[in-house]
């Protein structure tokens, strides 16, 4: 008679918030120790509670990178003048938001985090805790007129890294349905591959394209955004 | 036997966390996919928890803002030098403060959160996350006595548009009684829609003075916080 | 068959997570609306989370107000200087996390938080998240060597706050039996209210002795430390 | 029929979110009151959720460590000199990471919290988050060529520091099966034991060997991130 957070996972039995699924193919010993699988799965509770302080610490340390105009006589100026860094922090913001949504329907149908799981995700936390340093080195480009392709690309290989990894995790869970809950059927993964793929083939383009025309590869990165709040079809929250 | 952490939604029938009510009215197609409605709603636990962990982040920054004085000869001196950055972080918290705690009520009557709901709500932090620039240049501008009028105005747009996107997701939420719980009537739905457009005129009239007269469209804001802490009647926690 | 974060309050009636105790006396009348004892109360697990989210940034934050060497030549002899920066972090931070603990303790017998407790909350936390502030105001005192009176009051000063504020709270839930749960006898509240009593004189006598000797003050400030870690008589965790 | 954040304790009757189980051996009077053990069992929930706030915080706060290079004319250049503070943000964000998973599993099996473990676990986090200054110290001495083995030494104590509060923490837990819940056998808290005191001998033996090699000291710490991601044989996540 009650709900909790994070929710459920799909896969629990009634009542059993996690279980002991680890596969038990032996895969090599370590100093005599068979290691079985990747350990012990363990409910992604504190896996998702983790992760989202991350992504909500990166997006709102973005703010730091803007430093107040020191003339305060001409503070509208001043004020205008940092356009770069208002786009940037912008855009940052929401493709971090982005990430976050996404996470969020990832964690849903994963029912249980191996060390795998525990590994690849903390390697995508690296990644976005990353990405308050790209915002910086994208606005003071921009502000400066100097190295904006270099920034440009910078800014999107963290994020195309951040993509990668989300292929990752969650190609690791659906083979051979390793980890993924009864909420999802194969064709609602495959639905979600294709748009974790396409968010790929996205950020890459737009990367390169900004090694080129800068302006233009972050326009390309900028539409992104809307188009990843449009649902995924055949993927629903939960059964 | 328990509770928990976000609270159980209105809306949720016993037991279950959250359900997939997405509205069932295609509304466009895009690359073949019929896109219905604004897609699965999900529980907003995990929405109400980064709004939350934001909400904290940002209200801890605004000390960042203040530097310690470089002369410790005249400490006393120096720290009272300061006023105008202990006045814009009481200001900037305690409204961050009353956005929190009106986003609590808000999301105590919400009982789910689709694709809409959630870019509306990142939309609301982009902007939370912004206010310890906002504060630090207010308490630039008055520490230098330049530039008062325009950093009154920026700081209360900042509020602004936060009291306009507040309208905007309980409006949509309302409309239709689309995502609305059942812990709320029509009559307690309108005077939380009441205070909403309150604020905005507030906020908005506080704004439009400071543009004219700095110290009084401060007042104005300041005068929203006690006002703001009065409970909203006929606006119950749950049922 | 459950258990939740944060753990389900006292005074709950099974599997019912808050409900509408708001106080029956109307006080006062605003704009026509009769305006009923501070509000419906609420499950405080929001709160708790929020104040646990400042809390554990404001700590975090404290190492930010220590800067690195500039020379590298000598960095034994530069991390060595920075011992006033270490101190000052170490004490605050033990500092806050007593306040954590004790509210860990408060919290857990107050069943729930209406708008005055949600009100003096908010001052409580906007006193926290000012600390690392005053730590760095320490710090730089003792490094200089001036202004060490200047800044062991200040410090002292928003540590007393702090006690204040939790007295107030505690009373303010206490009066009449308010909002304590089941979980508390009289006595064990009467040696809550003893403990956070003590710790305002504690505090108030290290700040006072402070202004007269930096060093004496401090080391009384500093034994609170650990005589708080003590259990408290009479109070237990849930019954 | 819910799960929760954190997840039930293994120890906890069904149902009970946790239980009063402080010792009942007195040990100290104090004032006239009589202290029995170290106080009331609390669940650890807050203590984990706390303890996950500033694990999470103090990696992202890494990231302010790297300032952006001021000569945007050769970016990609400026870019590229930074190199010592990412590997320093890389190995500080890993270690912490694993510093993060070995308190998962460690609180997996700690049924309560008395105020010992409360205690201890602050120290811990008090060293946690002085990391982000560890590193920035040792980022600034490989970037300038001087200072490396002050700097590894430094980095590698705090560390070290941290595997001896985990030793403590977990020894005391242990001890006569204080605190430990029933989902671990004495085998599985073994190797346990056996893993947290490699951790000490391996950040040890690093450190020593970098106040020699600074370069070699690093590898030797770098090399045990991948080790601790193997799964610890005998510990299963519960029952």
């Amino acid at each position: 008679m009650s709900t909790s957070f994070p929710p459920p996972r799909n896969g629990a039995a009634g009542g059993v918030p996690s279980s002991n699924v680890g596969d038990e193919v032996a895969l090599a010993t370590w100093g005599g120790a068979v290691i079985r699988g990747f350990g012990t799965d363990r409910d992604p509770a504190r896996l998702v509670f983790f992760s989202d302080a991350v992504f909500a610490i990166a997006v709102t340390l973005l703010v730091l990178e803007i430093r107040p105009p020191e003339d305060t006589r001409h503070l509208l100026h001043g004020l205008a003048a940092l356009w770069p860094s208002y786009l940037a922090y912008a855009i940052t913001f929401l493709l971090i938001g982005q990430v976050w949504a996404n996470h969020h329907i990832m964690f849903d149908h994963i029912r249980g985090a191996d060390r795998m799981v525990l590994f690849l995700n903390t390697l995508l936390l690296m990644d976005i805790a990353f990405l308050p340093f790209a915002a910086s080195v994208l606005a003071g480009a921009f502000h400066d007129g100097h190295g904006q392709r270099t920034a440009v690309v910078f800014h999107g290989l963290a994020f195309g890294v951040a993509a990668v990894l989300f292929n990752a995790i969650w190609d690791y869970a659906r083979h051979g349905n390793r980890l993924l809950g009864t909420g999802i059927d194969a064709e609602g993964a495959r639905a979600v591959s294709r748009r974790f793929r396409l968010a790929l083939v996205w950020l890459a383009t737009g990367t390169l394209l900004g090694a080129l025309l800068p302006v233009l590869g972050m326009a390309v990165i900028a539409a992104f955004i809307p188009y990843y709040w449009l649902p995924i079809r055949g993927e629903v929250a939960r059964p």
